[in-house]
């Protein structure tokens, strides 16, 4: 038996981030930064007003003056109209400050309201005098041109995709979302909506996967699903176009688990005991093709379990997240219950401010499907404990 | 000027609850279920065998019984093998019980390590006698058929999913993911790539509206940049479908405000002051055609600040999400900033476990575009607050 630290360090040895590629910023949610991003402008662009109202030479613009209108300068416009003494063009924000003017006296610190009906007015009286510069952002005040916008590693969500386009990029280096195909095995599979005669159960654990693989970022590339027919799984894993393969079922120290049977004996995956409860047998390695291969045990509480454990620290990794790991707190168990001592126990729980408990009343049993639905985080309770008592400190890894 | 609650709380009335729909599992990933999942099995379905090992008559298999190997049950097998006095079945994890036995007997409490080996073992030493009904979990024994599986109102995740699946359905009734169409306008945008010219900006909102929507559920449907041109705003206006549109730019007070012209005047939205900062004018309304659009300023930082306080709890209201908002903590003022006395303000941030403190250096600008990138959060000021002290309870929006 190994330790889950164990089997997570040769994991993650082998399952390196994937090189940078070029994605278009629609296509990069939720991937992380290969290269830091550079502004190619200054921010703002150019001398640009921060109001709606009216741009004015200062000097003139004492409380009570009254200004004539002669340009309208629109956003976008790339005019930049002669202003005269006494002379106000009436401006939008960010739309770019007249050369002649050195300040913007906003609407309402006129006597303009008529300004904002349809029939422009050819003057206005300004109520309050601004100072030199007042409501003009200037050219690089906010950052020159050349500055760093986003640093490399970072993961890209709307304001980081939104400062790269304002730095003047459509396109920018990320690491790519891995690509996962996804086998479920076993005989004893039908699907959900079907009628299972003795000794067959509904297939669930690729809807839990795939859902599991895109919610940690990853592409889902192919979903099969085989019997335990050696030919048959030869087959699917020939078929495979990804980086990282999943299999469940036939993992186990059966004389029918077909997966160990293939992947143990034709490939390089080996096959451990693993000081946890539920998810014991595991299988990990890569083939000669590349392809990053994870064999977990086949019932539901097991692959959840495994997953967070094992394969969505990998997939963090490749994809090139710096925290690979789901956050953990701290909570006092708000019941007791039994732990298998020299194993590590990881229970769906639900948790508050205060409190953990399993999701069910039932127990830990790896068989336990429904207590899935219910929780909201696992319980990790360390092999050396029985017992966990009311009131005991439990680690708290959050699912949401 | 009205109140961030009062502009909510208008939206939130408009904003209902989408009709539930049938799914496809594997599509429902991330959706609200609409209706409570009642398990068509019992679970387990039937009596099964918790490990691999051997299948026996408890009464037969004392401490040193040698039994007799007459049957192989493979998980998936129908096949209900008779097993007279001194039988055993070779039985594999998940496998249906023999009617005639009572108990399993695990690999490791018996003698036959050959029975891994691809040779069958005819015959086994019990080591470790079971007691009668160990290791066979019973039809029922976790939930009977009938049982609620999953209740109304759970977002689904890869748990959830997996409990519908063993539940027997492959298909299931959500609210759908709000369809969202996004509008940029101005006259002003370029795309990223190209080279603005006097009086242009990188047209960057889009990416940043498409990404949040993305993030908070929903799906978007067209993406589309205007000039500030009534005509073309009216076509793009048509050619939406969506349940929602949101449009930036255009919507303050300044004379060339299209957005505000053309929904403003010939579509029941209503443009008003809201009290806070970035973000101060919104628009919001119900189009006749059912469309709920949101009218948005335009510049990046306002754009997120209003899509955080108003766009994205319609979506998850419209979702089916009990809980519309983002998790709020609280964090000591890790350096004092200044914010606008009466209003409130939504300041880009950063958080550790003890602090909170503005992204940039730069202050609460709403033009900051950079502000953004390095941001993990919002400060929100109260309107009250004209500075906030070092050490001062801020209140942290929490954003990934």
């Amino acid at each position: 038996m190994i330790t889950i630290d164990e089997h997570r360090a040769r994991i993650l040895h082998a399952a390196g981030r994937l090189p940078a590629v070029e994605s278009a910023l629609t296509d990069a949610r939720g991937l992380v930064l290969a290269a830091d991003v550079v502004s190619r402008w200054p921010t703002p662009l150019f001398d640009n007003s921060a109001m709606d109202g009216y741009a004015v030479r200062a000097a003139d613009a004492v409380a009570g003056a009254t200004l004539r209108i002669v340009a309208d300068v629109a956003a976008g416009s790339d005019e930049d109209p002669m202003l005269g003494e006494g002379d106000a063009a009436r401006i939008m924000t960010g739309a770019a400050i007249p050369s002649d003017v050195d300040a913007v006296v906003p609407l309402e610190n006129t006597d303009l309201g008529t300004a904002i009906r349809a029939v422009a007015p050819e003057q206005i009286t300004v109520l309050v005098a601004p100072e030199p510069g007042a409501h003009i952002r200037r050219l690089g005040e906010d950052a020159p041109a050349g500055s760093l916008a986003v640093v490399a590693g970072t993961p890209l969500g709307p304001w980081q995709l939104s400062a790269i386009a304002s730095s003047g990029f459509e396109q920018v280096a990320v690491h790519p979302a891995p690509r996962v195909a996804i086998i479920s095995t076993g005989s004893e599979l039908v699907a959900p909506a079907g009628t299972p005669r003795r000794g067959q159960i509904p297939e669930s654990n690729s809807v839990l996967l795939s859902t599991a693989v895109r919610d940690a970022g990853a592409v889902v590339t192919s979903i099969r699903i085989v019997s335990d027919d050696p030919a048959a799984l030869r087959r699917v894993l020939d078929d495979v176009d990804a980086d990282l393969v999943i299999l469940s079922g036939g993992a186990s120290v059966g004389a029918f688990d077909v997966v160990k049977a293939v992947l143990g004996a034709e490939h390089a995956v080996r096959f451990d005991q693993v000081a946890m409860q539920p998810g014991r047998p595991q299988g990990f390695g890569v083939l000669d093709s590349g392809l990053i291969a994870f064999c977990l045990p086949g019932n539901p509480v097991s692959v959840a379990a495994s997953f967070e454990m094992f394969v969505r620290p990998a997939l963090r990794q490749m994809a090139g997240f710096a925290a690979v790991d789901r956050p953990r707190v701290v909570r006092a168990a708000g019941s007791a219950w039994a732990s298998p001592k020299g194993r590590v126990q990881i229970l769906p729980a639900v948790f508050d401010d205060q409190t953990v408990r399993p999701a069910t009343r039932g127990g830990s049993g790896s068989h336990m499907v429904t207590s899935l639905a219910a929780a909201t985080a696992f319980a990790i309770v360390p092999a050396e404990t029985a017992r966990v008592q009311e009131g005991d400190a439990v680690t708290v890894l959050v699912l949401s």
